[in-house]
């Protein structure tokens, strides 16, 4: 064995060690009965720990130097430039900060969910007050050239800098705004017939035939259900996604699965040759996202997508849906409508949720605003952005896990995939002119093949902002999003934007 | 951290390192899609090998000395036995060793797939030559006093030695050979209604009602279906079982799940305190086997059972059971026939099957006969023995997987299961005059109580011997067995025996 091979058998164990503790995680949230909570923690713990102490020992350091002579191939360069950025962040990190990070997570969860059901702030506003403070520590640890919160973000979106985001959501809020204060003056289109008594087997059905018809492979994945759903790998054979059915809604299991088998197609469709290496997984969770909203929002919610398989949805569910009209269903599986909850908002007001919390976390980073100012920031902004006020913190602050997760730095993915979905997409369109028509008869072969040509294959291979430039010609902007809202929901309503 | 507290976190690893290793082999039986077998393989080899070497560890030994002096308690002391015990065996087995034995395992069971599809041992044989030579270098590499056989057998059942199981077999065999003779020339009860087609949603729906009966723990537990059925535990309070259901018999899913369940049971009702220690596991695989065999055998097959669950069975399927009696069923999944099948094998027959393979595997592994004179061996012994011969060896000597395994000195660990199931359940009913009463009524709380105070609790901290002679008051031997069959088929056969 030379020093790369070395190298790679190293990184080898420590994907496994990772891939196992996914495993552990999927389990936990599909399968677990009640009373394997305790050990399954510990577990996951002692699984994490080993994965990371291998990783940061000092002999994949020396392995790296010496490998540098010992490289076969062009993605063996890749492979050594994304780990050589890994290892130096990795260490960068002190032990110590690492637990007490750890720590403050644990603690700042269980307050979290205290804190939501007490409807208390306060409750929760101490812990999440230490969070930020160790995030704080941690970016310095990081290091940065511009801003505290770049740092941060380079965790979740390698590459991109706090600036850019900036940018891109002041050109995005300029427009958006306004477009929602008009739509919201719309009279809303009916939406009362999606949520009758849907029985749930039914939809589970409709959802595999979606499933099946979008070129999710069951043969390397499957699909269960958990109360939060979600996509996860275990090899680029093995990628697994949950889904959540509502016995009262009959779109939001479908628009699920369709979300998480975007995230699943990606992994799918990673070159095999990646296999077992730090190169296979999404280049960012931007990335990652652009592929789970292309899926869902972009195909699932588009005309073509339903003048398939609204037929298919209906012949599930013939007393709910027979005297609805394609063009009804459309409407009302695309209404807008500002609320306070970002997961359950619309493809057009959902961004407006992203620029809020960026906002937010950009000045408690930069120690402008501190935890307990939040609750009254939130609901400010809700105003200024939404035109709506949460009546009580859980509907408000209290809302996402992610801040009590350690998480900051993340929320700015999520626009930054819809961003590049539509850019995205925008390019599949030129390229494949019958794209519309193969998605009125159910058939998304192209789609997909296009999308594993261009983004998929290539895993960490290339950062986002090389995959976006190279394939769609353009760096990231928010102009095809808004134009794709404006064409789209300028059908759909009145407006003039 | 004293010397004793390092030791423990140090084994409490290597217990959840080989507990999620157990989380993703019961995956792969039970929901991994099929691309992920070769992600799987290897994240299992990379989990099981860092568990060995963390257990290895010249720091283990060490820390093995040095915590003598802080043992806490009783339990620490026998946790030190255990722990010095595993450590010494581990040590022994070269690493060398270690790997060629894993090799020629991967080998021999893809050679014994391939033997069986063409019905041909010559394509095994050469590499259960290499099994056995492995093994007898494996046994002499550990060391024994009496015979090597010993230091197999040591490996599945501690303390117990070839002598003991020679004598305890010998008197089975003296017995038993005559019996089943005269059973078989008698007219065997009818036994075709139990294989007519049976939905296995309601089988499904049956097992679930008597495993909730027996005691099984759901909060603790789940069943799935595999192909193989097997129990597995990821802590003492995640005890998972799995059944296969075979819709043309209403009854192997039924006995499956209950042999199972006593597999978890057991495990279910060890001592909370040894959690994430080497003592939380069956003492022995026979004395786990005995609580598998209890169950689905002096409880599942018993008449006061099907008094209780009959008539639920009934209600899941009156078309096929309505006009049988009780009688009838009772007779029926009691009917005794000499076949060539072990796992088909009925409880009289069993112990015979397992007599067989004890004996072969003394010969082997003193070197007398060689693995190419096993079929004839085989054969000619099924003959003796049970009066029947494989018409070919798919059904005769390469029926079991455990050999291709590299397992030897496992199989007789079946039989002490049998016959300590019979010394425990006697007892039982000796202590609980009520139990037969109490099991008509579906009542098994008094008995699963019974097993716990005496047997389950102690987990490793007691050898089987021990336990048998502390809580049935004699050493292990056939005579309780042969009361117990004596008994119940000389109900059911007009025999002498």
């Amino acid at each position: 064995m030379n020093s790369y091979e070395a190298l790679c058998s190293r990184l080898s164990a420590v994907d496994d060690l990772q891939k196992a503790a996914a495993l552990l995680e999927w389990d936990r949230e599909t399968h677990m009965p009640i009373g394997g909570v305790a050990a399954r923690a510990r577990q996951l713990a002692t699984l994490r720990t080993l994965a990371h102490e291998r990783f940061t020992d000092d002999r994949i350091g020396a392995l790296l130097e010496a490998a540098a002579g010992a490289v076969p191939d062009a993605c063996g360069e890749d492979l050594l430039d994304v780990v050589r950025r890994d290892y130096v962040r990795a260490r960068r990190v002190p032990k110590r900060l690492v637990h007490d990070l750890t720590m403050a997570v644990g603690h700042a969860e269980a307050a979290w969910r205290r804190a939501r059901t007490a409807n208390d702030f306060a409750v929760f506003a101490g812990h999440l007050e230490r969070i930020i403070a160790l995030n704080i520590e941690k970016a310095e640890a990081l290091g940065y050239d511009e801003c505290r919160y770049d740092a941060l973000l380079e965790e979740y979106e390698p590459g991109m800098r706090t600036a850019a985001v900036r940018a891109l959501f002041s050109s995005l809020q300029a427009e958006l705004i306004p477009m929602v204060r008009e739509i919201a003056q719309c009279e809303p289109p009916d939406a009362a017939f999606l949520h009758q008594p849907y029985d749930v087997d039914g939809q589970w059905a409709f959802g595999m035939e979606v499933l099946q018809a979008i070129g999710y492979d069951f043969m390397r994945g499957r699909q269960d259900t958990s109360v939060h759903p979600f996509s996860t790998a275990f090899s680029i054979d093995d990628v697994r996604i949950t889904t959540r059915l509502d016995p009262h809604n009959v779109t939001s299991g479908i628009f699920s699965s369709l979300h998480e088998a975007g995230h699943a197609l990606y992994e799918q469709g990673l070159d095999p040759a990646l296999e077992n290496t730090p190169l296979a997984d999404g280049t960012s969770l931007g990335m990652h996202e652009s592929q789970s909203r292309l899926w869902e929002n972009q195909i699932g919610r588009s005309r073509p997508f339903w003048e398939h398989f609204y037929a298919r949805l209906q012949a599930h569910f013939p007393s709910q849906l027979s005297s609805v009209s394609l063009d009804a269903f459309y409407r009302a599986v695309n209404r807008v409508e500002p609320s306070c909850i970002r997961v359950e908002a619309d493809e057009v007001t959902y961004n407006l949720h992203i620029l809020l919390r960026f906002e937010l976390e950009e000045q408690l980073i930069a120690e402008q605003i501190g935890a307990r100012d939040l609750p009254t920031a939130w609901n400010e902004q809700m105003q200024a952005f939404l035109g709506v006020c949460p009546s009580n913190d859980v509907e408000g602050v209290l809302q996402d896990i992610h801040w009590a997760m350690g998480a900051i730095g993340y929320f700015p993915t999520y626009t930054l995939g819809n961003l590049m979905s539509a850019q995205i997409f925008t390019c599949a369109q030129a390229a494949l002119p019958d794209l519309n028509r193969s998605a009125a008869r159910g058939d998304f072969t192209d789609l997909l093949a296009w999308l594993r040509t261009h983004f998929h294959q290539y895993g960490r291979r290339r950062s986002a902002a090389a995959l976006m430039a190279q394939f769609t010609g353009e760096v990231l902007s928010a102009a095809p999003w808004l134009a794709y809202v404006r064409n789209k929901y300028g059908v759909l309503y009145p407006i003039q934007h």
